[in-house]
């Protein structure tokens, strides 16, 4: 069994990104002539499988799933892996990690590698340097390999899928118009980088809520972390970035975080500054994990039901393998009409607890 | 490319376990002779690749690790793929996750999955459901098949692979003696069921800790949790449990519990009896996860190092990988003097914080 070249490796040989030759082999405009010739040349020459080629699919169930996500050491995607196991498993699915670690380069080989045969379809949310390069080729084209595709979370509009979201921006709204009716005054934000579409429209519901009840949003109120970093080893960093936060900001009494562990964070902080939560500063997390359950005081959140949003990711992708008509050839399957995709919207709700009054 | 069968639809094929089949098809003397020639008839047939095929190697490198966990809802393993994912991406390999949801036919149907041309070799911790049937034969016919094993933590004598442990016994000797030093006079333990080789290997060391004091032990003051409790999603039963053993045995004044959640309830169970943690009862667990570090009081631990676990596992393994001869049939080295495994033993050490005085 001899065993077909990798991306990687054509990369590697042609001292080209893994990403060229993931173009170059689904044929995109984004690379010259010269080059696509070069590295399908080689790929042909060494046996690599090209993405077109017109399988018949009928003996390719593998009866696997492949989750693609950006990290594991995160509860959320631990949940959602939770929530689709017990659907595939019920179903009569396995289901198999890959990890992209935030990285683009390693999506795609990840990618590459589990549709190579292991898996019948994909549940992933997108790498941060996915979302930040815009560049989306490689869903498309194992899209058009007949190899379905749900997205859930960090979704794109560029990708025609299945996609299960959490109502984010609702569920920030949800959030800031509680500390809003519970008499806070100074509402702050703890927030990430904008290019992350979660934290974006977590940002974009809080500032709605603000608007909608007359309060004028004051850019000195919100912090925004630079999530790239490694927060869970260097704690410190953002305990200190926080405490400079509120010393320059001494009248905030409220302060939505868009995660569970900048809201710990920031009320083990505030204890240290000598203020009492809820009295001083009512604080209210995004992800209902295990930290906001036995933080002291237990945290208020937004729930995001990671559980749910897995088993209904599941239950789409396993309806659209099972019609899947594995006699027929992808490329017809690509003429589907597209509106057939389904955007599920899982509601968030607030889950009250010691930290808000 | 025809699929080939897998162990499941052969069991299904012939109603029984997925178990009968894997042992009946690497020939397993556990097996009648009349199953066993109906089973390796039919898995012929069906081109099912037999486990003693001595294929060549030289081509089959994925240059992938396959991963095998019991759960991913777990900062220990979440923090030892972390580590193993540092290692492999430095050396050039890259790494797919399987979970066995604690189940012994999950655990063979991943094995058999990630065997199956996708993984160069493994990194597991063996399911609770295997450790209780004590059945090990799958991982000794992928060994036989040339796939190395790396074990880590939950690991068994049976299987001749090269393991990464912490020392159990000896953190808990710490943590116990830790106690006394501190003048506890009536010292708990809150651990699991027997079975698990961590949860026994950790109340040894309590009690050798306690004995080798020249305190006698009281069985009372040991709080075995049924752990196939989804303890997460029934955390009131893991309180109520807890707050029995205290009410029943109200003189306790050190606690020792096997695992991060336990010490974490059992404080909280403590504060709403009334009791003042550290002054009243000092509390130790076990794994450094966020619980601890964010509980409060934060929780003194013995901490693991799953990431030095990790990182450990995935050096001994692609050393393993790299030492190959991938010209040689599988079965010649097997040959090779069993001696060459390495037991590697990672020293855990008190990380000490507001929950001890």
């Amino acid at each position: 069994m001899k065993r077909k070249i990798t991306l990687k490796q054509i990369a590697k040989e042609l001292d080209v990104s893994v990403s060229t030759v993931s173009k170059a082999l689904s044929d995109s405009k984004e690379i010259s002539e010269d080059t696509k010739q070069k590295i399908q040349a080689f790929a042909k020459l060494y046996n690599y499988r090209p993405n077109n080629i017109a399988l018949s699919l009928k003996n390719r169930k593998t009866k696997t799933i492949g989750i693609l996500i950006p990290e594991i050491v995160h509860h959320f995607f631990s949940t959602v892996i939770r929530g689709i196991e017990r659907v595939a498993n019920r179903r009569g699915y396995n289901v198999i990690v890959g990890l992209s670690n935030e990285s683009f380069t390693k999506e795609i080989i990840n990618m590459e590698m589990l549709a190579g045969g292991s898996i019948d379809g994909f549940i992933l949310s997108i790498s941060k340097e996915t979302m930040l390069k815009q560049d989306y080729h490689h869903f498309n084209a194992t899209i058009d390999q007949g190899i379905p595709i749900v997205m859930f979370d960090r979704v794109v509009d560029e990708v025609d899928c299945d996609k299960v979201i959490v109502d984010d921006f609702k569920g920030a709204v949800k959030a800031t118009e509680k500390l809003i009716v519970n008499k806070c005054k100074n509402i702050a934000l703890i927030t990430t980088m904008d290019y992350i579409s979660v934290g974006r429209l977590r940002t974009q519901g809080y500032l709605e809520a603000l608007k909608s009840n007359n309060i004028e949003a004051n850019p000195n109120l919100i912090l925004k972390i630079d999530d790239t970093l490694d927060v869970e080893n260097h704690i410190e960093v953002l305990e200190n970035e926080i405490e400079q936060f509120f010393k320059t900001n001494p009248k905030i009494d409220g302060l939505f975080a868009v995660n569970e562990l900048y809201a710990v964070t920031a009320m083990k902080v505030a204890r240290k500054l000598g203020l009492s939560i809820p009295e001083d500063m009512q604080v209210i997390g995004f992800t209902d994990g295990v930290l906001s359950k036995h933080a002291t005081p237990s945290l208020t959140t937004v729930s995001q039901h990671g559980q749910k949003i897995g088993e209904q990711s599941a239950n789409l992708l396993i309806d659209r393998l099972e019609a899947m008509d594995y006699d027929k050839p992808s490329y017809l399957a690509n003429n589907e009409p597209k509106k057939d995709f389904i955007k599920l919207v899982i509601e968030t709700e607030i889950i009250e607890r010691e930290s808000t009054k």
